[in-house]
């Protein structure tokens, strides 16, 4: 096969090429007629020459990084086997297997039973928490849609993922309708604020329904307190979900599970193993603690050609009514075979202590030690030391990061991404995943930077 | 790494187990500890023999069957690359490849410009356009949610896909705002219903805003008249969308694109090549027609995160504000790859040409020749024959296609379909895609049905 050749570790993360010269290296045009052996072997030699290495160990960029050869061998056996993840009887395995899976997910958020899918991504996970809740709330809303409602109301905090909004946009519920919680410094949800801002929306005549806590954000790395989250969510009798999308792997940790304490009180869960776990894109599960088939009530539609009730074994094993979905690919089989490989404790170890411990080795002599593996940092350049007063400080400070990523990018020698938030102009965000990073790698990261900065 | 002998031809399409049965053998439980190399390969070899093949030229089962080596090979690449495919910067290859595979897709149904993206199933590429339809009737709708709005009426013929209904429950437009519109014997929309259904629509006080029309059904493999629908559409100022999921490849065919007579007059259509153009899940296009960037404006979220203005490229190439994920897996590689290496003119030969003559052999005898490659039949065992008129026939007859279903797939020799529609009993669909099909396993499919029923 010779693929294995692209994994090994490259010299440069990127080959940065602008887009019209890279457009014109690859070739890009589909013709009339096919190329020769040996130039489609060129084609695909260029197409990984020119792609980021995200499995290099100086991939800092993504909430994804590295590689496990598990998984990988469980998604060359995925793309081989090549069925849809729909019926028991194109399917079996894959049915069977993403069952186990899902129960083992549920068992590490503190659920004895439960309900769940694997999903394309985590923006639609957080999708099909917020359709279920709306349904449990509503159920009319399936057949007749919004008008049979009152306006809705979503409470979320001022750092969670966009793809709240993106549901709230997609499912007709509106963005305006998206309540936007307090945080403190460190990120995380204010719960006292949470309580205040569904009382305005009540006073505005909307009906909070969702409250769509995080355990991990995309920027910070902060866990929303989901105890405190938790007792609102109960008294007021709103669906209580936890885009754990980043952060549920600590789920995996005795020593750091406590991070997502209270998350059983939790209705619905959202987790990406392709991120933390390292299983590859795509690999996202909605978990739920309803044992209702409120999955199913709420997404079926019954397809007679695909989901035949005169079957001969137990139809309750085709999955497909779960899902939002027809054709849904197997995202299962990488993730059971990395974690049969090593095991729970296995897992614990290189996916999560490792990470933990680099981030915590490099951030040792920083004034704040992250919660999680998320590094934000500004790079202060000698030309703005000690001017933290002058009156251009800021605005000089947020052109720093920009100028250094497109060096690091035009050398290709590491990649790291960067970001205003709140009132702090851009800074650095510095993802710690990859078991293959060692201290030599973090150190390098800080020593670019400065090579790269020293002269703005 | 020895997956290619996964599929080499076997002699069995599947190895029946019962449920029970298979958890057991293939002991799915995931434990504290790892397991040793070997028993490891003793998984993925019990995976892979348990496992469908869908890649058997006897696979009749699905719209999806087959395989092709170029687009396996671009599989493996994109698994081994691993990226998301939302920024230029994680993903320039990609980005690129993306724009130039749904310009050449745009291209064959008549549109020199355009816009769209790769999305996870066709379920989701129709969520897509009755999205956009309804944001460009409405652009409120994405601020306020649905409560702005007037009740909204779609439509879609009776024999449409099941993901026009899922769409509307999941987006807020509630399964009874879906109108359907009747088909004629052969399963294509009557567009005189359409112009009755929408009146009455209006009659109700519903606003229509979207049309479904559909080239190749499910089931009969039904090509809707799309010129006669394109004029409703013009006249009435309603999107129109055809679902070309699983009949969009007959584009690629000078004699067959014909089926599609006007498809360059509708919004948006939907284009699967994980289905005929065997490319292998999941490889779904949501096409438009639109040059306004209504796909970035509906479905943006403007995250500083992923999607900064002052990268130091031209931030147009960032696509990921056009899609509802986050996180996007790569789809355009094995279709591009597979397109290079044999060009337009071997796709329409190997992918349209041959599975449309094959079926042509097959069917010569038949009263009415298919449409499309969807083969649809009764198997009258000999206990039935001559019976036609009696009550019981067609309670009796309904029975029949199950129980062969539950032999063959105990016994392993081929998968098809079957299904009930509209008056009509429980008839099998066969589905003829597979390249690798020779009349041999054409016929062997007949005597095969013969063999397993002729007892009944």
């Amino acid at each position: 096969m010779g693929f294995l050749c692209l994994l090994y570790p490259w010299s440069q993360v990127c080959e940065w090429r602008e887009p019209e010269e890279l457009a014109a290296l690859l070739d890009l045009e589909l013709r009339e007629n096919g190329e020769p052996q040996h130039q489609l072997l060129q084609r695909i030699r260029d197409v990984a020459k020119y792609s980021v290495k995200t499995n290099h160990p100086r991939f800092f960029n993504q909430l994804f990084a590295g590689v496990d050869y598990h998984a990988l061998t469980g998604r060359f056996l995925t793309e081989a086997l090549n069925t849809s993840q729909y019926t028991y009887e194109v399917a079996p395995v894959f049915v069977l297997m993403e069952g186990e899976v899902l129960s083992k997910l549920r068992s590490l958020v503190g659920w004895a039973e439960g309900d769940g899918i694997f999903c394309p991504g985590g923006t639609m996970s957080n999708m099909y928490a917020m359709n279920v809740a709306r349904y449990r709330a509503f159920p009319e809303v399936k057949l007749k849609g919004m008008w049979s409602l009152p306006r809705l109301a979503v409470f979320t905090s001022q750092q969670s993922h966009y793809s709240v909004m993106k549901a709230a946009a997609f499912q007709g519920i509106g963005t305006e309708n998206v309540f936007k919680v307090k945080v403190d410094d460190r990120g995380c949800m204010i719960p006292e604020d949470l309580g205040e801002t569904i009382e305005l929306a009540k006073s505005q005549g909307a009906v909070p329904f969702f409250v769509h806590a995080t355990s991990g954000t995309t920027v910070q790395g902060a866990f929303d307190p989901l105890e405190p989250i938790a007792d609102i969510c109960d008294r007021q009798g709103l669906w209580m979900h936890v885009d754990a999308a980043w952060g549920g792997s600590v789920l995996f940790s005795k020593e750091h599970k406590h991070l997502m304490r209270g998350v059983e009180r939790a209705d619905s869960v959202t987790w990406n193993p392709h991120k933390m776990m390292l299983t590859g894109l795509q690999c996202s599960a909605i978990l739920l603690k309803d044992t209702t088939h409120l999955l199913k009530h709420c997404h079926s539609a019954d397809a007679k050609y695909l989901f035949q009730q005169d079957k001969f074994y137990d139809t309750s094993l085709d999955t497909g009514d779960k899902s939002i979905q027809c054709g849904r690919k197997v995202d299962c089989l990488k993730l059971w075979l990395m974690w049969k490989a090593v095991g729970s404790k296995g897992l614990e170890e290189q996916n999560i202590s490792s990470p933990f411990y680099l981030t915590y080795v490099f951030c040792f002599c920083s004034v704040e030690q992250p919660l999680f593996v998320n590094v934000c940092f500004w790079f202060i350049p000698p030309s703005l030391r000690g001017k933290e007063n002058s009156p251009d400080y800021n605005d000089r400070l947020s052109k720093v990061a920009p100028v250094i990523k497109e060096r690091m990018m035009k050398q290709g020698t590491m990649m790291l991404g960067y970001q205003p938030q709140g009132g702090r102009v851009n800074f650095f965000r510095m993802i710690v995943i990859s078991p293959q990073l060692s201290h030599q790698d973090m150190s390098f990261c800080l020593n670019e930077i400065e090579r790269l900065g020293n002269d703005l």
